[in-house]
């Protein structure tokens, strides 16, 4: 069975400092994770928000590439056409929804994997033109050498996912747009198949069809294409309403291992899991029925939104152990571990 | 000044004989245009519908990957839910919409590049999972001795852009998607610059940012990167509500010629340049203010879909004049022909 780490959430928001002294940080989720030497190194999503001190004055961050900083824009809660009843959103009449918050991607490093201490400051923050409501969701794939970086890059222009690189995590190089908006979920494979480097995917648009996982390939990691949808949403209750890419793939014996997350009806993210051929990352050989980890902590349930598990990199231990580093509600960064054994058991 | 030819319309929907016995033709507009030694082709876009016999039943047309044919799907306008008040359209509670015309290729030649003989049969029609509605708006670059096709193609996954490549125009071969939905107006520049291949497109979502011309990158013409928006719209009235990459560009002394559509709140589509530097593609030298082709004939004005001109493919003739092929209205395919020289003008 999968066993939650005791001291759950391993990480929560009092446990990081705000990027400067006039934001508050409130929530540090979907991390990154991934084995560097014996040390276990984790990239967080962190959401801060500006400071309010004046109630009538709302307030959201925005990337600004003139100056190259994070400004605060001022939003008087008593014009018309300004609704801000939701804290977490900045309605206008005129140039529709801004979200209060802003994320980050942060460092953190820990010698048991349990135990972090977090970066004082962020690694990756909005730094172009293409993420300048922020950038979030990191997911770390190690391969001939270096750390690719993938996340996801919130902008007037949708959601896209930029690719960086790092050969030690303590500097990060960008690489600039590889998946146009919108698209994000981007999960590189840790080896190249056939040659070719593969990354799985989500591209979302309002269509008829659902939010599913999608596989692309790439020369050079830079330049992407061979775009193919290879795994929809449903049939079960648990994963009918979308799904996407969680972990970067794991080899496994049997096949390239996925943990994706699938959404029901009542918008709860639980994870499962897909089986794909090792030299034919486009086949799908095996699908969890079930989910094999759902809310049902209270950290899990509740939270800034409620019901969430949701991962971005599962770390493989020696002893055939998987430890799964995940976002709880939208608001704190857990672990859990299950054997591959099992989760294969699950998913053939 | 821009020069209409006399016979415009030089293509309508009653030049093109329907692809099957139960279907009719509406509409030839948005042609790819080639030079084939001392010849024209013309890629046309043909808008068929099925033939209603029953007038309480509407129908659309839909590929079928398992059988590989195009079904008929049956309506009745009677049902509950159903809504098929506009000819164009059945709209449904529970599934949305469903247009009722389906596109698909069809190949013409001319010796004079303005009496074309139009082929008995599609070259291209819809024929994979991801083309389910039909297939429209194809771009042929030459380069390196091949024809580049590529196509934007419509299902319940949205609108991808799809490429295939021919020889001699007779026979196709599909390479795949190389645009995820939504992106479309896919136009390939006919020579490598810095060793790559380059191309502009449009990405379109329901985001903040207006619909702009981007470009991208690629090694091989599969695997795309180095996605970035290089024209916005606007600042004019006729470009500002959205614009998008219209002919693959052509070379000119002074720069890439870019002939593009741009949108006016009023949804009329006209035709603009812009000219991007020779060496570096992403790099804006020069746009038009006035757009030098807009609705003012009949054809163009009244139609399908009133107050459009749109291109796909713009062919360089000797002495220095420039072939425009463009649909008018949604309904027909024109010619307009203007001198480089002229245009370049109006790009500086």
């Amino acid at each position: 069975m999968i066993k939650r780490e005791k001291t759950n959430p391993i990480i929560k928001a009092s446990d990081v400092k705000p990027s400067r002294e006039d934001f508050e940080v409130f929530g540090v989720f979907n991390a990154a994770a991934v084995e560097v030497g014996k040390r276990t190194f984790l990239l967080l999503r962190v959401a801060e928000k500006a400071i309010e001190t004046d109630p009538m004055v709302a307030i959201t961050a925005k990337y600004d590439p003139e100056t190259n900083t994070i400004k605060k824009v001022y939003f008087d809660k008593n014009d018309q056409g300004i609704d801000c009843s939701d804290p977490r959103t900045v309605k206008t009449q005129k140039d529709g929804n801004f979200i209060t918050s802003m994320g980050h991607l942060r460092g953190a490093w820990s010698d048991d994997g349990v135990n972090f201490s977090v970066d004082e400051k962020p690694l990756l923050a909005a730094g172009t033109p293409i993420e300048t409501y922020g950038i979030e969701d990191a997911r770390i794939t190690f391969i001939e050498g270096k750390y690719i970086i993938t996340y996801a890059a919130v902008s007037d222009d949708g959601i896209c996912t930029v690719m960086a690189v790092s050969k030690d995590l303590k500097s990060v190089e960008r690489k600039g747009m590889i998946f146009v908006p919108n698209n994000k979920n981007v999960a590189i494979f840790p080896e190249r198949i056939n040659g070719l480097y593969w990354a799985l995917h989500r591209p979302f648009n309002k269509v008829r069809a659902r939010e599913s996982i999608w596989i692309a390939s790439s020369p050079d990691l830079i330049h992407w294409g061979q775009f193919e949808k290879i795994v929809s949403p449903g049939p079960e209750e648990w994963d009918r309403v979308k799904i996407g890419p969680g972990a970067p793939p794991l080899r496994t014996d049997k096949g390239w291992l996925e943990i994706y997350h699938g959404v029901d009806k009542d918008e709860k993210y639980s994870l499962g899991g897909v089986l794909l051929d090792l030299d034919d990352p486009t086949k799908v050989i095996g699908r969890s029925t079930t989910p094999f980890l759902f809310a049902e902590e209270p950290y899990e349930v509740d939270g800034l939104v409620k019901n969430i598990i949701f991962t971005c990199n599962a770390v493989k231990r020696s002893a055939g152990m998987i430890d799964i580093y995940y976002g709880a509600a939208d608001d704190s960064t857990c672990l859990a571990t299950i054997s591959e054994e099992e989760l294969l058991k699950d998913v053939t």
